[in-house]
């Protein structure tokens, strides 16, 4: 699945460089997907699941969106040329709804969370027709978002352990599929939004209540169906982050590399540096940077 | 000596990546030096200048900088636990002044532009005892700066073009000294700094004036003595640039890449998009991103 899902993309979405370096004196890869087009690794997925579509309708496609999906379908959209309508939430910062207009998407506000949005979302498919992207819950979607995991096994030889930040699942999944156990994966969420961690201790995916500053990217209240099964079989270990250690990392991420990364896309460095998981597995550190779509004035003021 | 500059300075100094990108239609790859520690390029230079000196004073090193090679030598003199000194100039911004005094180097305001702060360090030089380590007119330096070019030669097989913006002149002569006219090397200055474009002109490096938003980056006021000799062996074109394209080159990598770069570190890519130089030669194209020392606000504002 992912590796057609890399064929199927191939040239559509960029190979994200991957930095080497040393945090709190661990050598560490940063494998900086927050440089990806639109600024997060959604376009991955988004472009696997529609070109995986038979056919779009011609009302077009729709997403409810904490931002980044939505950037990413409107991105993948326009360079198809398919009508895209995003429903955003309150919590969506003014950045990423910018990035959605920016690609020529009809942007509507859903209501104050995520969750909400998606229920506007699915209202007007009803109505017109349009076809319904998810952000995470599909096959196709999940499969894209592991071609992250492909790509670096190409970039960093002899991974032991990668810490990548989750939220519904998908891009974990794509990953706990692709490396299935073959590496240490493991999650990081933020203590407010612990979705992964809730459905493995539950053995099912399990409804939590949100309270994040990382809830515009991190912030669906269950894992989806489509995630769930890899997550089982690929994710080893998972971590509960607090804000203020998001906030930390986002600083370090700045200070240390003049990076401009969101609460999301900083979870997972948070939480190799909350020292509550010891890589032990022989090979390579891996870190996932995700995301980068907020306003710097929030990382460096 | 840029080999040995390389086998000096390993392990003290980011191998910094590259993306590879599509730019204006243009295949191109962007060498994030960035992302090197402390935010530019200067601390290759300034470890191999260090590291080459027999004995260092006991009153510790000095250096004029508009605030990039400060905070290299500061980082240099803090991992080698040398006392450092550095003088600012009225134009260097905030987060310069920061990035210095947070390495532990004294600063101090030399007056309101580049050479007025180079004056107050000579002066000091005299009374202490300490050694003055130039920002760009040394041999030393000049080889440590080659060592991007010896590691872009790793990363990127097969170069024809690269673009990289030019001040002092010793960034540009590393690069130079290592290429020798295997690549087109094009250099690319402010309309208001433009020393290597007048050097080049002359036959000699001779005196410009000083009026660019990059002045703090890219306002010496003549090309070093060091570097001129490799800069006519190894600079193919020199192009000049407007402050304006400069602050659209800022934008671009902003909305494309979430990349914060100084005026200085855009200006290279300001000169690939001005469309003054066309890359005939065959062979991948670099753009050469050299630092990210600047308020984000006055790139996303």
């Amino acid at each position: 699945m992912v590796e057609e899902a890399a064929r199927r993309i191939a040239g559509r979405v960029r190979r994200t460089p991957v930095m080497t370096t040393e945090i709190d004196g661990l050598r560490v890869h940063l494998k900086l997907e927050s440089l990806q087009v639109t600024g997060s690794f959604k376009p991955r997925g988004a472009f696997n699941r529609v070109l995986s579509e038979a056919s779009i309708p011609v009302a077009g496609v729709l997403a409810a969106s904490g931002g980044n999906h939505g950037a990413a379908l409107a991105y993948v959209a326009a360079s198809l040329d398919i009508p895209c309508e995003i429903f955003v939430a309150d919590v969506t910062p003014e950045i990423k709804r910018r990035n959605i207009a920016r690609y020529g998407a009809r942007v509507t506000v859903g209501g104050p969370q995520y969750p909400d949005a998606l229920e506007a979302s699915l209202r007007r498919a009803a109505e017109t027709g349009a076809m319904e992207i998810h952000a995470y819950d599909h096959r196709a979607t999940v499969a894209g978002q592991g071609t992250m995991a492909l790509e670096l096994d190409e970039q960093v030889p002899d991974i032991g352990t990668v810490f990548m930040a989750a939220g519904g699942g998908g891009f974990i999944a794509g990953a706990a599929g692709w490396w299935e156990g073959r590496v240490d994966l493991v999650s990081v969420e933020p203590v407010g939004a612990p979705t992964v961690h809730a459905a493995r201790r539950a053995g099912h995916p399990v409804e939590v209540s949100i309270d994040s500053m990382a809830a515009d990217s991190l912030g669906s209240r269950v894992v989806g169906e489509a995630p769930f099964d890899a997550i089982g079989r690929g994710v080893t270990e998972s971590l509960l982050v607090s804000d203020d250690e998001i906030r930390s990392a986002q600083r370090h991420l700045w200070d240390e590399f003049r990076l401009v990364v969101e609460p999301g896309g900083a979870a997972a460095l948070a939480g190799l540096r909350s020292g509550s998981f010891t890589p032990t597995r022989d090979g390579e550190v891996v870190v996932v940077v995700c995301g980068s779509n907020c306003d710097p004035q929030t990382v460096t003021g």
